[in-house]
């Protein structure tokens, strides 16, 4: 069934609505209808524009609520991460480009503040909106806007990121009228994991005043000697209690956050009504509301961590994805060879554990977890903790994997280098979505571990250029005396479906020749070495042949071959899927410099600005790491 | 008074004691004369040999009775940040190496793995013991060492760091035995700041109690309608609530983990028993002890922020410093430019605040917040959310100058990405003790920024050479229109008493030469060109007289500045206190290779290792960025 948004009468009142202001014109009953005109107008775009799917249909609602009691833009609006947004986007100017969502110069997958002036903060990383929306909110207050409104919106996947714990703490004691609104779906895109996730459980089922009263009861004796007008007497104090406990016994009350909640977040008359309330107390406060990821489509809601995001097309009818046309062999995914490639390293190596922060899914330690559910840790949305925690437990001899995408280890740069790097622990760091992701934009880009990695001494830097050398190099990192190591690897599909070979070990600080040549040396890192390879192909009809060098390693960087190299070429271009700024090619040119080779040396990577989102292949062109660069690169080389 | 260690008699039960099983002979009533001996032996030791006071005499009971009743070195004890184990040390097999503690080659200024086995993990950085801890005690679990315990040590301060938090909400929901020992002294360095202190006070004082009982009073109504029986009842049903309430309106007990305390942290017999209770009560657990800072010495009890860290020698019948002789005239600290220049701005543009993570002592921000205090945010020690928060502060068009440590601004580089750089928000980064700092070691290294800092796009780093630069500097980062805007400085004193001049505009990403000169041009970036201008000195009295560059900026880089010297000079020589690799002369390196220009240049800076503890002069020469280093690299380069 396909269905186009243009379709006559399909969206009755979100057709009237452009603005905010156009949903303040709505009497209040009319917003169930609104709701369900959002939500339908998600589903059938996305069904044919993938991108993140649930996250925005459990808070339609919540969205709607909002954007018809606040001021906005004048009050201002914080989601945290952004994988929420799209009701927001939709809402606020950008209904009729939201089919462009997340395509090249298209509509932005996250708020962003270069997009809308509704958009109050530019997000995509976890935990931030807190800390970003209190500043918001104490300079308001400091500005003397008193009739602003700040609100984060927050879910409970991301309160157990410690900045978030940060940024509580701190609007506790400061002056400041912040509303947190603490979405609770008991999802990240995994299920939460976490004592905070059991703990809003145990509010949301009252199970903590259950269980208050019978300490209370057990704590008083038995009751049955009473009179009777104590019985009552018991009731009163049965409230109470309840009142008292519900109230006192509340972590984010224990923070200096007034609580209210836990409410239904489904119910859009009576949140715009509590809302309109909460406006008008003062002083820092925090609404729990209860949502269901994915509400209103039964197959997300039934499977919201498959319809977090949807990557492909799907019919509405049955959920069931719109196969592409291209029958293309493809290799596996990366994030599949690390999946598959240690849980069969765990099968030989009891030692080895798996650490993840929420993103077993994403990264493929849920293959692991299947097969060794106990040796598998997802930590929460935490990945200092994470970090620290792998090496807390390579000091005790065992084999931690760490994996965490290129763009998240930006959070814990500091444990790398304090808590691994330092004691020289052998955590091996696995970088999942290193290089450019594609669609989801700017803030997940994995653009700069090179750079940030490899100035932290006893660090081993590696990078495969293929699926077989991820394998090998998973497997060579847990062969004792490593120390502590690091591997990246890019986002989506390799090249080579016949990828599970017999393991072998890879010299560690060696590269490898992929072809001799002549003039001109290209020296890749990691599987942009695809590209170089496609350009060689070009370059080779026309009676050009380039040498090709794989290095592998960042660090320790192969100085034989690199010697052998600034012997034999006067011309040498690097070519790496990292910021140009302190990366690979850098390093190439700190050894040319270093040892006084004079060789023309051009770095290709990406440049000193933010990549924004669209296909792999566009964002390669603007960075002129794509195949046809490289080789306009090689022809410009050689006439100079 | 002059008091020596070896006085005979003065330590009499200490002189019996090297090793934890020492401790353990000893008899429990003789651990109060144990804890006096280290606690005179501390003071005596410090009074010469200056170092991290009031901590270690804050824990003396708690650390004796740790090793009186635990079976270390198998038994593992995690100490966050470490200022607080100078007693674990002496008590460790390190009491006759005590008095060379922070000097070069001497005892380490923390715990450290590789110089006791005692040392169960290496620190430095905040909030990182319970995420240490707990991979410890789980691998524990996991190796079957089911009679291993492990304990982490971590302030109350330590505590407001999101890691310590994403780690509580580990603990709760995994198989393991960790017991964490809350040490609430209400103090970071300066007074602890945040909802959490609050709250902690409140559990201290049983004010929760009490507010409980009134709420539970006021919903009940009035009793004095009641009967003299029910009066019983009541008596009954407040015991309840107390014991309820203490307990399940526990932040720590919301999270998962079994709460005991707060008791006094100065009875070591009591908390020997305790310990010995709680070694017997498996899953993770919380001991809250109250201590106070500098217990035992009256001036540091008095003053605790003072008396965190001795820098001098002094009496101890007076407390008083004993002033060095030395007479040469000095400049100000660095720190005291800073905190001086920002309250003379902040009086000027209404528009300025300041933000910092527990650390307005350490980075001078004390002195803008005597005279506005409504304009200085103390964050707790949370350096992601004083980044973010301030972020946010600049998005409402305050200017917020964040003022952290160089190593600690390690702990935000994230948010410098995604919430600073990425939205162009013009946040005044201040990274104070940058390059080498001395004493306090590898873990406080300010080795990395420029390196981490200088890829990140739309960020302007800068570094001044001298006091007059840092204050123009940071007149500049707020003249609007800047974007974010990092200025590194160093620890310590600058060489210009006379710094006050009236501020100069600099224009950004504009270098200057310092001196004239020929063959050989230095480019130096920040306070060590002051090594540079020493050398230069040297090598004019034997006729050699290369020019000398002070880059100020390392982005964006003075290109038109290299383009000249370039041109002139075939030699070139950089110098930076960070590290080599992707560091300043790195990125001098890329611009020599990207125009291919044919200039041999040698790179000093801090080598690919992490740089011990000794006085910064020591460390000069062992990374080779002295002036007798430059010197012999001007002389060797002039012979090639």
């Amino acid at each position: 069934m396909q269905i186009t948004n243009s379709e006559t009468g399909k969206y009755p009142i979100l057709d009237g609505i452009n603005y905010p202001s156009d949903v303040k014109k709505l009497t209040i009953d009319k917003l169930p209808a609104l709701c369900d005109d959002v939500r339908r107008f998600i589903i059938d775009t996305l069904s044919q524009h993938p991108g993140h799917f649930a996250a925005g249909l459990g808070v339609v609602e919540l969205t709607v609520a909002l954007h018809y009691i606040y001021n906005t833009p004048y009050d201002q609006i914080v989601f945290d991460v952004g994988h929420q947004a799209y009701p927001h986007k939709i809402l606020t100017g950008r209904k009729n480009i939201f089919s462009t969502l997340r395509s090249f110069h298209g509509m932005s997958p996250f708020p962003n503040r270069d997009e809308s002036e509704y958009d109050a903060f530019t997000v995509g990383h976890a935990s931030t909106s807190i800390s970003s929306a209190l500043g918001l909110a104490v300079a308001s207050e400091k500005l003397g806007r008193h009739n602003q409104h700040v609100i984060a919106v927050i879910g409970d996947g991301a309160m157990t990121g410690g900045m978030a714990f940060e940024a509580l703490n701190n609007a506790g004691i400061q002056k400041n009228n912040l509303l947190v609104i603490l979405n609770d779906n008991h999802m990240a895109i995994d299920p939460n994991r976490g004592a905070l996730n059991d703990y809003l459980l145990d509010i949301t089922t009252s199970k903590t005043y259950n269980r208050v009263k019978n300490d209370v009861w057990n704590a008083l004796g038995k009751f049955n000697r009473l009179v009777p007008s104590a019985r009552q007497f018991i009731a009163k104090v049965e409230n109470g209690i309840k009142y008292v406990v519900m109230k006192r016994s509340n972590l984010f009350e224990g923070l200096g956050l007034r609580y209210f909640g836990p409410v239904d977040g489904h119910d859009v008359v009576h949140l715009a009504q509590l809302l309109a309330d909460l406006k008008n107390i003062p002083g820092p406060k925090l609404l729990h509301i209860i949502t269901v990821k994915g509400k209103g489509y039964k197959f997300a809601e039934e499977n919201q961590t498959k319809w977090h995001a949807t990557s492909t097309a799907f019919d509405i009818e049955t959920g069931k994805t719109v196969k592409s046309t291209s029958t293309k062999p493809q290799g596996p995914k990366y994030q599949d060879v690390f999946g598959k490639t240690v849980t069969e390293l765990a099968t030989k190596n009891s030692k080895i554990v798996g650490v993840t922060p929420a993103m077993p899914t994403g990264c493929s330690l849920n293959i692991m977890a299947e097969k060794f559910p106990d040796r598998v840790y997802d930590v929460g949305i935490a990945e200092e903790h994470a970090v620290t925690f792998s090496a807390g437990m390579a000091a005790q001899g065992l084999v931690p994997y760490c994996n965490i995408y290129s763009s998240f280890m930006q959070r814990a740069y500091d444990q790398i280098i304090h808590d691994v790097c330092l004691p020289r622990l052998p955590v091996i760091l696995c970088l999942d979505r290193a290089g450019l992701v594609g669609a989801d934009g700017a803030t997940h880009q994995g653009a700069f571990d090179i750079s940030y990695l490899r100035h932290i001494p006893n660090l081993t830097c590696s990078a495969p250029m293929d699926e077989i050398d991820l394998r090998n190099l998973l497997y060579t990192a847990q062969l004792g005396g490593k120390g502590p190591f690091s591997i990246r690897y890019p986002r989506g599909n390799g090249f080579n479906p016949d990828w599970e070979k017999p393991f072998e070990e890879i010299e560690v600080g060696k590269g490898r020749q992929i072809s001799d040549g002549e003039d001109i040396a290209i020296i890749s890192i990691g599987t942009i070495g695809h590209e170089v390879s496609l350009a060689l192909q070009t370059l080779g009809t026309e009676g050009l042949h380039p040498a090709h060098f794989d290095m592998r390693f960042i660090k320790p960087l192969d100085t034989a071959l690199l010697d052998t190299i600034f012997a034999k070429f006067k011309r040498i271009i690097t070519v790496e899927d990292n910021v140009l700024q302190g990366g690979f090619g850098s390093a190439i040119c700190e050894y040319a410099c270093d040892h006084f080779y004079n060789t023309k040396i051009k770095r290709l990577g990406i440049p000193d600005r933010f990549i924004e989102h669209g296909s792999p292949e566009d964002l390669y062109k603007v960075c002129g790491i794509d195949s046809k660069t490289i080789t306009e690169t090689v022809k410009n080389m050689l006439k100079e």
